[in-house]
């Protein structure tokens, strides 16, 4: 029998469509890697980039030449621009402005064959700090209303440049889906006093069903109105409304769990393609009400992490309503990446 | 430059990424066409499906037999099941209901070969005929708050079985995108006492930039912030908010421009995968406040059609933030439209 059910956090019906369940054999299918001669965000080719923005390299090694470790660069192709102003405008019944924001990525290892799941902890860990770093920097445009970092992993999740890395954009303003989780957050504590996110938290450990990974520190689980099989939040158990405020030892923690949860879903998938998206309270958010924010931590939203397998393909109907239906009801994935051995490739 | 761009019926901004700007000729892929021996919807397999719901067939041929030119069967696998009670119950933080609601498929021509754009525009209309029908009957269950025709059509757009047909679903509530249609349409009536859609028609007539097609009766127009290249709204000149209202010559009418407007998509973009979906008033809605709905028609609402060619793959961006990112601005698209032969091929 399928299922209706209720995502408190965005807000939304999700269908699980259990009679047509779904096991992770089900979505095996063969990957396509895009060949590429020369790739430019290998090391030795720095010179094909645009200029490195941010690079953790040893500190006798000279911008934009080999020796780094993690390297952002604007990206080629932007989809927003830095340069101008918003010139925001209607016509009509419309509304436009300029598409101002940044566009960068994060190109995670030296390596070309190095998956983000092949990273060492310290590895990641660095990936993670230059997130927090690019972040912070672009907070400073006052024009930027909402900074995140997102990653898509294989072609089916149009990742076109098979070199692993990231994207960071910042976008004038607040995106829908984040504005509806802000809002669920702040109208859950107004009426509580209590994190939306940390009352979840809690009921995730104690029925446990949908329980990936819990080490103390992170929490990583099948969300209970799942929109797509397998997808994730990981989650600090400690509460914290913005990523940047992380330090290097709470990074490195965090490096773990998503090593790990990636390892997991590699081995259960057989490497499926994914995005992950950062959510963390917007710049905005930290000057409203409150003028002691750097020091007391605003409690009405918790930042973190969203992972979608690429494995179903969103049709007509979630496309013209709205709704997700999806055919693998998040317990289930749970166990399959509980059972799984994160080392493994099936 | 890339430009943000306000949907004052959605609610939504959407990022036209203009510096990547993409024509039709970027957009053509090789197919997929699967195969199929014994296609359970071709004439004379009418044992392989489940029983006839409806069927537009000769008088003096039986249910079930072959005759019919349009042939209305319940999903072998529904998403969605009939029979039960919703059982709304909560647990914690979440709520879950049963997955309750209908899920039929319209068999739209017995011919395995056609495509919808390949129907004359008679048989076209039955397929019209057939949803209206079956959206009058299914409106009698009061547990269905919205019912909705839609079509997946090509590999790439979810269509797994080749045989032309389309699909009817019933659901127990009325789905996000709909509710927030119907939340912008009232709210620009009770402010303006004029419905938002007849506004944007009249907006869309004077700039005529959007428009692909304008025969008096309906208007296409690729929207103002499509969320997909090549994205069009089909709707009615005349004002009417209730897709099962429209008489038998109004159903032809319809006809003979989704006809035309197919046959543009599959001359400019080499027989796209796409999807189209009915929006209509929802059941509840002819019972709101007015009880002489049958006579007079509310004014908050118009039915219409959209269409979403499948061309580019939707990733860690979209799903993150709920922005979309269209690489063809809609006047680029409505121009290659406006200029393709219907009937040729490339």
């Amino acid at each position: 029998m399928s299922e209706l059910r209720w995502d408190p956090l965005k807000s939304n019906w999700v269908i699980i469509t259990k009679g047509r369940g779904r096991r992770p054999q089900d979505f095996l299918q063969r990957r396509h890697k895009p060949e590429m001669t020369a790739c430019p965000f290998c090391t030795g080719n720095e010179g094909k980039t645009p200029p490195e923005i941010y690079a953790h390299r040893p500190n006798d090694s000279q911008a934009n030449q080999p020796g780094w470790q993690v390297r952002v660069i604007p990206n080629k192709f932007p989809a927003l621009h830095i340069e101008g102003g918003l010139e925001n405008n209607a016509e009509g019944l419309y509304d436009r402005m300029n598409g101002i924001g940044a566009h960068e990525v994060v190109i995670e290892h030296p390596d070309h064959d190095k998956a983000m799941a092949d990273l060492t902890v310290e590895e990641l860990s660095e990936v993670l700090k230059a997130y927090r770093t690019r972040m912070l920097d672009l907070r400073k445009d006052s024009r930027f209303r909402y900074i995140f970092a997102f990653k898509n992993f294989g072609v089916e999740a149009s990742a076109n440049v098979p070199h692993s890395h990231s994207q960071l954009i910042a976008v004038p303003l607040i995106p829908p889906l984040v504005a509806t989780e802000l809002a669920t957050c702040r109208e859950h504590f107004q009426r509580k006093e209590r994190c939306l996110i940390c009352d979840l938290l809690d009921q995730e450990r104690q029925t446990r069903d949908r329980v990936v990974h819990d080490d103390g520190n992170f929490l990583v689980y099948a969300p209970f109105a799942s929109s797509f099989p397998f997808e994730l939040m990981v989650v600090p158990l400690e509460h914290s409304h913005d990523f940047t405020l992380q330090t290097d030892q709470q990074l490195l923690l965090l490096a773990d769990t998503l090593r790990e949860t990636l390892g997991r879903l590699r081995a259960s998938l057989r490497d499926p393609p994914f995005s992950f998206i950062l959510h963390s309270a917007p710049p905005m958010h930290l000057r409203w009400g409150r003028p002691d924010y750097w020091a007391s931590l605003p409690s009405d939203y918790h930042w973190h992490i969203e992972i979608a397998p690429k494995l179903t393909n969103v049709a007509g109907f979630e496309w013209g309503t709205g709704f997700h239906m999806n055919p693998t009801p998040p317990e289930e994935a749970a166990e399959f990446l509980r059972n799984a051995e994160p080392t493994a490739i099936l």
